[in-house]
């Protein structure tokens, strides 16, 4: 059974960044950004957030749980498509107000729009005035039709 | 000379998530998070914040800018240290709420605490009673004793 960790009391800057206690800093809103790469390519998949329970789901289940800010609810990672990501390690940062999820994306991909990776557009300037950044798709194909349930 | 750009107006989810029209999502302290991985490696090495200023600097000057909190000011990224990130592509993800910056990142490291990734820590769960996360050093030794003003 599953519990909600209390984490433990951020400390001086020198305990957070030189320490073994695992101090996460949530924000205002009670939420840590975690970002989710895959633990043999090392392609960086995606990024979401997580609550003190996501967290701890994840910390025990060793699957990745999110808190889905548009539903306002946990979110165990390809629940209802499948595509689940059983997770290999987690780490934190020196300020530990980031967590890192190496994961096992064996589905089809993590980015619900189709592709295997959120970050299938690259940021250029315009070549034509007035200056302005656009996007350029990378020549990557999507993988999958995404069906209004795809999580 | 550099301008801070505009961006454009948040489109529907579909624009956003399908179109060639970038329209960040600044958070509510107008900022937004930056992801930099190794250009060559893939590496992982820290994450930070941008404001639209750090962002259209960024883009112009192809040297990563961050908005550091703590400080409340600018940040060139290795500006007093002089380890700079040189950009060689910048990626935003599905929903425009992330950039991820792809770095050539030629210095010692990334993190002032002295290791080339920020990410020089793993969360395990304690084997003891009362199951605690707490955190375990990777095998990774530092590069470099930072001083003060390393950045």
């Amino acid at each position: 059974m599953t519990k909600i960790f209390k984490f433990d009391e951020r400390g001086s800057k020198l305990d957070i960044e030189n320490g073994t206690v695992f101090a996460p800093k949530f924000d205002s809103d009670g939420l840590i950004p975690a970002i989710a790469t895959d633990a043999v390519s090392g392609e960086l998949l995606m990024v979401a957030y997580m609550n003190k329970e996501a967290l701890s789901l994840t910390l025990q289940t060793k699957a990745a749980h999110y808190w889905s800010r548009s539903r306002g609810k946990i979110w165990k990672k390809g629940e209802s498509s499948g595509h689940t990501q059983p997770v290999t390690e987690v780490l934190t940062d020196c300020d530990q107000d980031t967590i890192w999820l190496k994961v096992d994306m064996s589905g089809q991909g993590a980015c619900h729009v189709g592709y295997r990776s959120c970050f299938y557009r690259s940021v250029e300037i315009s070549k034509t005035e007035p200056l302005q950044p656009e996007l350029v798709f990378n020549q990557v194909p999507k993988v999958f039709e995404p069906d209004d349930v795809y999580d």
